[in-house]
């Protein structure tokens, strides 16, 4: 699985006040050590308490091309943002997100086709979150046609079907990880999915099991990346596992060990 | 999910040795811990080091049933020891195994019949272990088609797709997978589904993480029951957390605790 990190964002308060004292190290440590993880990718986000998101998306990118080259997931509801970060990206950059209104997929396809990134797609409209599959799959389809159009790649687009809270919409689950097999039929060739992890727990007390649980649930409908915690070693074991039982990683008895050496 | 425990089974040792002493208290706490532990039912097998199975498995049973009423699931390759332990069995008892070979459903299923016993139904013949996901359904829908003739009540049929270890099979594996899918759109009313799982980490050393990622990915695919260690608690929460998701359990902050207790 594609394993973008989501620690580096300004609304954890370590990332925060790293952000407004400009500390380097900070940013740095948890880059390497998300990576060190099992991380194939960074999201870097200033959070909204970050006063000139324009300039601290750069400062935070610089920050981080210093020490890996991995590629960076630009995470931003402002394309303002995220076109002021990916002037700095070295590498291929991830573009998170647009939504599926064609407002803003104007702005941020035709961005990722310039800059070569990937694009991060959400089922999700100015009508608001969908409450069924059929609405997250028109939202899909709206996302995947509008990129066909535009002649953006659709093997650099990721579907997200936008993860509620369990303790929320409960009801909701089963459609969410039934999306995550259906977007595979939308198109050929096929958008990939991905999924926010983390808010699958929102609120809830045993938020590390619930998570790993609709991961593991998730890669069996086929999910392709998520945007988690990499320190959460249950987690990632989780994730290695299931690919591993799905026949994505090869079995040996250190398979653990050896995806986080790859 | 239905939780079969695996535990009274003569070959683990301990059990091993009680059967051969006719030592009750051993059965007996086995029994409790299990139903403790989550067990909505329990397997009884002799194990192949038992000279006389047939007196045995009542032994078993009788012990057994002096300290539970929950279902008992009377396992073994041979036909007259499952009828011996139905001569004892006071509540409803589950017949563990047919195989898809006419022979033996011709004995099992009358069997069930007579006693209002479940069955289930191993998706394997004196051909040998299925290869991939059409000869599994293909010997499920021999199963199932046998049943109906018979007027076996499909829904006290569970289909057991024959769980492979990973590191033998890995490639079949998602094969087993989607056959616990597909097994529900044999017929309608639809089997239910069991797996005996410890057979997936056969010879891994990360047995339990194996066992309960396979066992998440299971349910996921609608997997109604199983055969497990019920006391590996964080296997169980592994399937309580998965039933949450899929809103087959109801949501409160102590959901595992409440499972344990109903």
């Amino acid at each position: 699985m594609f394993i973008i990190g989501e620690l580096i964002n300004g609304m954890y308060q370590n990332i925060g006040s790293a952000i407004k004292e400009k500390n380097k190290e900070v940013i740095q440590k948890c880059a390497i050590d998300q990576i060190k993880a099992g991380a194939d990718a960074l999201d870097i986000n200033c959070g909204t308490a970050s006063k000139d998101p324009i300039s601290d998306i750069q400062w935070l990118v610089e920050s981080v091309q210093e020490v890996t080259d991995k590629p960076l997931a630009l995470d931003s509801s402002k394309p303002g943002v995220i076109e002021s970060g990916l002037k700095v990206v070295k590498n291929q950059a991830i573009i998170n997100s647009t939504t599926a209104d064609t407002q803003k997929l104007e702005i941020l396809v035709p961005l990722a086709k310039k800059h070569k990134a990937r694009l991060i797609g959400l089922t999700i409209s100015t009508k608001g979150i969908p409450q069924n599959k059929d609405q997250r799959l028109e939202l899909a389809a709206n996302i995947v046609s509008f990129c066909s159009e535009q002649e953006f790649p659709l093997d650099s687009l990721f579907i997200d079907p936008i993860v509620m809270p369990v303790n929320v919409a409960q009801a909701q689950m089963r459609d969410i990880l039934e999306s995550i097999h259906d977007f595979k039929i939308i198109s050929d060739p096929a958008p990939k999915t991905v999924v926010g992890l983390s808010n699958v727990s929102q609120g809830a007390c045993t938020r590390n099991l619930i998570n790993r649980i609709f991961l593991t649930m998730a890669v069996a409908e086929g999910l392709d990346a998520a945007i988690l915690d990499p320190l959460d070693k249950e987690l990632v074991d989780a994730a290695i596992t299931a690919e591993l039982i799905l026949n994505k990683q090869i079995y040996c008895d250190s398979y653990l060990d050896a995806y986080r050496k790859k």
